[in-house]
């Protein structure tokens, strides 16, 4: 049961110091859904070994160059290598558009554009794994970010004590769907002796472009992580808020507030060559910070 | 006097085994010249230490994706950085508004579409220093190569014939020009023993994308350096034909027939791996011929 971030991208607006632009690989269960693509993805997913045909469905935060510019090229490629089933790309309106131009209307295979609300949270997708809800963000053009929240599981059920009391195999669906047990003798077990609640289920917050805006709070409250972007230190707060970005202090405390498990930044503007005064920024106000590091795979 | 070439992508379609797509950069002068952008350009130019905004000029040969997935993300770029100084692009009719689409309008510079003519040689802009031509060449979409022609440089002045004849300041450039020289004595210095004959004009041709396409010869002739697709092995040449690209014997019939001084291929099927096979095929037929090694620079 994997719930695993490989970050891609982790730059702003322009490469810059061996960072490339938005882009980010989530594997839910061997589902691979990619969020953001920005110039260069397909040759990063090249470089992280990174099974490009496997990507069902593609989440755009924005139309901004930087989170879509690799998507035509990304395409080309795919078709190029024999894809034939469907891709799902959801995005705010007007990215079909953009593609067909590029392409000039020619895909190899079926290629589905699903448009978002970027105004209030709504439920884009889900299967027997995961649920995928778009979140509303406060950025200079419609824009959303994506909340993956993996379905709750079955208690499991333990192995010894279908030993110890003999117990059918046609009987454990209905155990782990809650049912206690009557053995042979008459004797009740207690569900609660015969399964264990599983984990609880994992939640991944992916926030990018946005200012500072604590209307996701709510959204994102107690995620195990939560990205959000930081594109600039807090001595730049009059550019974030001109440009509807945010710092690395105000995305810790959008953390802090949402009572997340971990923090991860991202969206870098391309002035920083060193990152550490980012990191210690946010570390401030919220200690369980890390920064994207590109290739990295973490488990959520 | 520069007349160098650095190849930032030799595959053709789509990316593999770290090779990137279709991109040159060529310094005339110190003025540089892109040719053809896919995807991941600007990447390989940081790559490279190229300075972007140097960049002049970009000529693109057609409109497939992979010579074309990089120009919008290279323009937001070249304004992210504060360009103010206008871009011109050559291409095939068609590129403004695949670019404008991208960049929903927005251009932080100006930047000058110029459409060419892929149906014959035409002059499409010339300097102090070159000379740049459109030649036709033959693909499933309209394409044009491009062929780029030194000027003509003035003869050079012998300076230990400055001194042994007191020749003044204010004789030397009509003496370059052609003029012999009267001494004070009244003796005519002929000018063949006052001057050096410059070398002769550097010329580079860039044949992509394109079927084996004989009515190029005369216009490549004896060019200094010919970059010439050569996407398949001759073993695939019905593959070839299919798709209008050449064999990489084919552009090696075209370098010989044309009596090039050097070849270099490119353009190189994602299915190949190793190279050397694409080289010795084309050295059977023209000895003088290189592969496209990305971020070497060949002075020409």
């Amino acid at each position: 049961m994997s719930f695993e971030l490989t970050v891609l991208g982790s730059n702003a607006a322009l490469p810059s110091f061996g960072r490339h632009l938005s882009a980010q690989i989530l594997n839910v269960d061997s589902s691979l859904f990619l969020i953001d693509c920005g110039e260069g993805t397909q040759i990063r997913m090249m470089d992280f070994k990174i099974k490009m045909n496997k990507i069902e469905r593609v989440f755009i935060s924005h139309l901004h160059g930087d989170h879509i510019l690799g998507l035509a090229g990304l395409i080309m490629t795919l078709g190029l290598q024999g894809r034939s089933k469907p891709l799902y790309i959801y995005s705010p309106s007007g990215l079909e558009r953009i593609i067909d131009v590029q392409l000039d209307g020619n895909y190899a295979f079926p290629v589905h554009f699903i448009v978002t609300d970027t105004r209030k949270k709504g439920l884009l997708f889900e299967n027997k794994s995961v649920e995928v809800f778009s979140i509303p963000l406060l950025h200079r053009v419609p824009c959303n970010g994506f909340l993956f929240v993996q379905k709750t599981k079955s208690p499991n059920m333990r192995k010894d004590k279908i030993t110890e009391y003999k117990i059918p195999y046609n009987k454990i669906i209905e155990i782990k769907n809650g049912a206690d047990f009557l053995t042979q003798k008459g004797q009740v077990i207690p569900n609660s002796e015969l399964t264990v609640i599983p984990a609880p289920p994992l939640k991944y917050a992916y926030c990018s472009d946005t200012a500072y805006f604590k209307e996701i709070i709510p959204m994102v409250k107690g995620v195990d992580l939560l990205y959000h972007e930081a594109t600039f230190m807090h001595d730049l707060l009059d550019k974030a808020v001109k440009t509807m970005h945010s710092t690395a202090r105000q995305a810790a405390e959008i953390a802090r507030r949402a009572e997340v498990k971990k923090l991860l930044l991202g969206h870098f503007s391309a002035r920083y060559k060193n990152l550490s005064p980012l990191l210690d920024e946010a570390k401030l106000v919220f200690e369980n910070t890390l920064l994207s590091v590109e290739g990295l795979t973490l488990s959520i």
